[in-house]
């Protein structure tokens, strides 16, 4: 199943709207005899593929699967019944599946007569699973909010330089974050600042993510803006009464909030598009809204060993006044990148 | 040496002025025959307790020290004449001594016929006495800030709780810190927000920190104050020009400077009074005054998973304004206490 599990996490960034899955089949002395991965929404799931790769091996063998079977036919068929027909003996899986639409797979294979076991190594097979779990548990995408820091919180010295308080590889590895998700969301003070490209590169064969600005009264994204070119797809988010001085194909109207626009009905627009990872790259004011709208479910901070003493704070307004009223996470990861930190951070017990 | 490197670490806190140093002795076969340490400043050092361990044996063996013996007869006699009357053919040391009046070991060695190598991991030994090899080099304690903050870099919330942002573990922890150094120093803005006592709990045989508390005005410390208790010497740090409210014989006078006291001034009297190492448990506007000094020589940051987007930040006034003046350091250590993180870094490159 660990095996099934790191196979999944090859479809990342590019199965949405579907989760991530990866297979394993076994065939009857316990031999692998096939390997398989969902790779991209509308192509095979992770069992047609592992079975293909299988064959006739698969007969009277076992399929270990990182989420239960589906059982609908959407673009392709059900995998159940692929599992059926393949003579597999025994399904071992490891999240049960929270779609309602999906959802009776494991049903439909004990039906047929095959031992059906659930729950190996489940929390790490969510945990690779996170963004389209909490997708489809909120119906909202899964918000990653990501940010480069000097030890003591600080995004930039008092004068407004930054580049760079992290180093390089810390830059690079945040290419594979924006390769693993959706959507790239930043706000219009970054836009104004930095005119970001947002775009992957360095990863061959890298989905792009949809770059979304959020820019409420549409004055931050500028003929010329780095976003507006043709390297991915672009969403500019702006609020229902601006009058942005671009005309783009890609916008939408938001309602505004009291400050900036409306976070949930962002994540809804975003949703709505099949966006089911979001990498927050904004600054600290967006950032501060979303956690202020309970819309961070995980934090990946680069922390560069450096003291600045002064200059902006990674994070502002997040509406929280009081130690009680403190946002907690665990520490899920702790990893050097360079000279760097990247610590890894996961809202746990998640109220909804 | 790897041995005698540990061995030498049970000193930190005790030994000050001297440094900590460990010593392993092999017989002639290369057998472990003796271990000692230096315990406490006056007693025995490192090769004399382990010579007596090992007795007779030592004779034609090897001594594995982590500094150069000395070679000077302060309290005790000089080490390298003890190596020379035990008969010990090889010494081998990691570190040289840099002290002017103890080094010459090694030469004094040599001319008795004895077999001489320094160098075995030095780097190892070199950070186990960093406080000590600091004070010798630059003539002041080495500091170490350590600060307890969130992953967002704030050490309290916007209304100005701050307990508890890190866990009882972390706090446990720092008592491992403070028994390690020969002071413990807060600014008046700790000394009246918390009251803190400053002491070491819950470690059996800590030697206790001296207590200083920077507190310019004299108007900090009131009767009453936990520092002035008996559970640890305390020094009071006051302006030349104020008029202290309390009577404490433990007071020092130092020159002010553009904001609070001279840090220079500060240090130097501290290390007139044996201080070697310092651990900086100030606010952030006394760890300001520090970096401005170049005064910090190492950082242990305690970063809860926790966000706040609000609140004092861990660190302000360093004097750095633009990002090319940051203060730059090494991680030399990442460890999960509890739910939190302790980040260690360090000064590279240290002009002097």
């Amino acid at each position: 199943m660990r095996r099934a599990v790191t196979l999944a996490a090859h479809g990342l960034g590019a199965t949405s709207p579907n989760p991530v899955v990866g297979c394993v089949i076994l065939d009857a002395s316990g031999e692998v005899v096939g390997e398989g991965w969902h790779q991209r929404a509308g192509g095979p799931h992770a069992e047609v593929n592992a079975l293909r790769a299988a064959g006739d091996k698969a007969r009277g063998g076992t399929a270990l699967v990182t989420l239960e079977p589906c059982n609908h036919t959407g673009r392709t068929g059900p995998c159940a019944q692929a599992l059926i027909d393949a003579g597999i003996a025994r399904v071992v899986y490891a999240v049960g599946d929270p779609n309602p639409t999906a959802t009776g797979g494991a049903q439909t294979l004990r039906t047929a007569g095959i031992s059906v076991e659930a729950g190996l190594l489940e929390a790490e097979a969510a945990e690779g699973n996170a963004a389209w779990l909490t997708s489809v548990r909120l119906g909202r995408p899964h918000v990653t909010w990501k940010y480069a820091a000097t030890l003591d919180g600080r995004i930039a010295a008092a004068d407004g330089t930054s580049r760079w308080i992290t180093s390089a590889e810390s830059r690079a590895d945040v290419h594979r974050l924006r390769a693993e998700c959706d959507a790239v969301v930043v706000g219009s003070g970054t836009q104004r600042a930095d005119d970001p490209h947002l775009a992957v590169r360095g990863i061959e064969g890298a989905v792009q993510p949809l770059r979304v600005v959020v820019d409420t009264d549409g004055t931050a994204v500028t003929p010329g803006a780095r976003v507006l070119d043709d390297a991915a797809p672009t969403l500019i988010a702006v609020a229902d009464d601006a009058t942005p001085a671009y005309a783009v194909e890609q916008t939408v109207r938001l309602p505004r909030a009291e400050r900036g626009l409306d976070i949930p009905a962002l994540l809804e627009a975003l949703h709505a598009r099949g966006v089911r990872s979001v990498l927050l790259e904004g600054g600290p004011t967006l950032a501060g809204a979303f956690v202020a709208a309970g819309a961070v479910d995980r934090v990946i901070a680069y922390l560069a060993p450096v003291l600045l003493g002064a200059g902006p704070a990674a994070l502002t307004g997040g509406g929280i006044t009081t130690i009680a009223e403190a946002l907690r996470l665990d520490v899920s990861e702790t990893v050097r990148i360079g000279p760097d930190l990247r610590v890894t951070a996961t809202l746990v017990a998640k109220e909804h």
